[in-house]
């Protein structure tokens, strides 16, 4: 059950209802759902549902929600160590009725320490009175309950996993995690990314009421106000030179644009490839030099197509020229930057994807206001404009 | 295995070794590596496979690769509808060395159409002698080898499946697609999301080939321009304003570039939301009426900082003024284009993220440009500026 429906959930129904709905959860939803009650009503919830189960769901209440503990549930199939093939399917009757997807059987000391799982194949294959231990994975992938959830996905994605074990400190078994709750985490890493890129609170939903995307939105919108004064004091320098010429303050908006949009192309693969491993500190130099060469190379295509444009629909030539040229040094710019910020902000530790949209348009508009004015103003001293 | 790493497998070795690894891999893991093999050597890995794997390879490269067909592999365990339990039990200890994660045995009838599907858990509770028909799923949960990953994906989702039959057209079983397998979709299907709002091609990967890199960036780098043309036609209408006050067009930026970043910042929430489902055309009219009050008060809120630091500054208290109302206008427009193109994207059958980054900024360039220099004209005309 994702956040969404959760909310609605428990706006809608009454607490002696959702005490229905909470007996029948499995233990992690059931902990996500009371953790966001007023307090007293997740007492009076805690109190209605059985004993066992509150119990249950109160020791995941300890972990926050973004860990493997937090994403863990308490419902699995164990035997202890001494167990017979026979004792442990006894286990899956049991248990079969109110846990899903039930893939492996977790073997533990008589401590409660994990030592080792069986898949369900291998249990149906073994002669019923052979001792489980000895059809049992000894070491099998688990995880600690203070592992962020963002490598437990790593984790489920690089061994294709349904379920593993997860242990406390002391390596007793406490929960197990479930494939379609990662499912939900690599979803939510990818958003983040998306998110972050815009310049949005990850908390930012569609549907939140217009005060709440307010306070979320106002940060960035001040910080990207800031960026833009910035840019707005490089046009400021040149305010003699587009006296001389108003066409420039026409077309100046046009090579900021176009900077600023190679620049969304080139930041959004490299943050994508960064996420996904697939850009490192090593690779990077060859990315880079690449990715001034595309800018080049696509300035001086739009960039001859923009000045030769202006030159037809009647602008002095050497206007066009200047199109031209602070084009092609303005995409090379958004090439250098859209690479260069997100490998600077990872290798300070920094999420690559904060922001983009907000220091990249503030790059490509100084960028595009500096090489296009400044070069106007030296046609200008060279008595060529 | 991802996309990246077959490339580089197969770039890396023989086709001696290719076959061997081939040879060691699921048939829809194969699959994928020799359609992208040259012609020649994905015969001759064929060729050199074993008879029958080489034909189940075979009949899955005919389907394209983002459908139910194009994700399943041909593994499964299956008995007829008349088997009993002790024979499914069989053809588990058959296939559990070949087939990871077998979590369920499937049934057919004598025709080979899916029948039924039965868990292992049930499997193993259930008395040897007992037709497996019995205990079956006699209506489990099935795809169409024609449809859609991402609807695929949603059924796992939905559901939370671990594997899922896929039959052909007149219900015979022909694959199963497991749930590693649609993680790898979901990931794909955000990622690609992202792409279309930064006008990138799908296929574009940070590792490319300057040359591949241009080809896929300059379509949508061209229709930039248009836009940005036609932003800049704008400021041309206005060309005598900026004459009269060159301070025009240092401000002019601020707006367009505060309604760009406030857009992005609506666009990114709307378009998560159509893509989790959260926002349909029912409640969308609520959503559309908050973004534009949001852009309202962060209007007055930025362009009330942005008029006050102008005037402070040393401008004319009226070209604040003008700061402040056209800002406001322009983050209404940002809040209004932002939410309603993606649903009217939607509606259209488009895909509601389609370079949304583009067009977004293309209107409030030309918002921020329109009511900006209006306004400064209409106010010239009043002789208050």
């Amino acid at each position: 059950m994702d956040e969404r429906r959760r909310k609605a959930l428990i706006s809608s129904i009454s607490s002696e209802e959702l005490i229905d709905v909470v007996h029948e959860m499995e233990t992690d939803d059931a902990a996500d759902v009371i953790s966001e009650l007023p307090v007293e009503e997740a007492k009076q919830v805690l109190d209605g549902i059985d004993r066992q189960e509150s119990i249950a769901v109160q020791k995941l209440l300890v972990f926050p929600e973004d860990t493997a503990g937090g994403k863990m549930q308490a419902e699995l199939a164990s035997v202890i160590e001494t167990a017979t093939v026979q004792e442990t399917i006894e286990e899956v009757r049991k248990k079969s009725h109110e846990i899903d997807n039930i893939s492996n059987v977790f073997v533990v000391d008589k401590e409660g320490r994990l030592a080792g799982a069986v898949p369900l194949d291998k249990l149906i294959l073994a002669d019923p009175e052979t001792p489980v231990i000895t059809i049992a994975n000894r070491d099998p992938i688990k995880v600690r309950t203070d592992m962020d959830q963002e490598e437990v996905a790593k984790l489920f994605q690089k061994y294709d996993l349904i379920s593993v074990p997860v242990i406390d400190h002391n390596g007793h078994l406490v929960g197990r995690i479930t494939v379609d709750d990662i499912v939900d985490v690599l979803e939510e890493e990818i958003f983040e990314d998306f998110y972050k890129m815009a310049g949005l609170n990850i908390e930012a939903r569609a549907l939140d009421p217009a005060g709440r995307a307010i306070r979320m939105r106002v940060p960035w919108l001040l910080l990207n106000l800031c960026t833009a004064a910035l840019a707005a004091s490089v046009v400021k320098l040149f305010e003699g030179t587009i006296e001389q010429l108003v066409l420039l303050a026409v077309l100046m908006p046009i090579v900021a644009g176009m900077g600023g949009n190679a620049a969304t192309q080139t930041i959004t693969v490299v943050v994508r490839a960064l996420a996904l491993g697939e850009l490192t500190f090593k690779n990077a130099r060859s990315v880079l030099i690449k990715e001034v060469l595309v800018g080049f190379v696509n300035g001086c295509l739009t960039g001859g197509l923009a000045g030769l444009a202006a030159y037809l629909l009647g602008a002095n030539i050497m206007v066009g020229l200047l199109l031209f040229l602070a084009m092609i040094a303005n995409m090379m710019i958004a090439g250098l930057i859209g690479s260069i910020m997100p490998l600077v902000l990872k290798r300070f530790k920094f999420d690559p994807a904060i922001s983009s949209s907000i220091f990249v348009t503030a790059s490509t508009d100084i960028g595009g206001f500096f090489t296009f004015l400044g070069l106007a103003t030296l046609f200008m001293k060279m008595g060529i404009l």
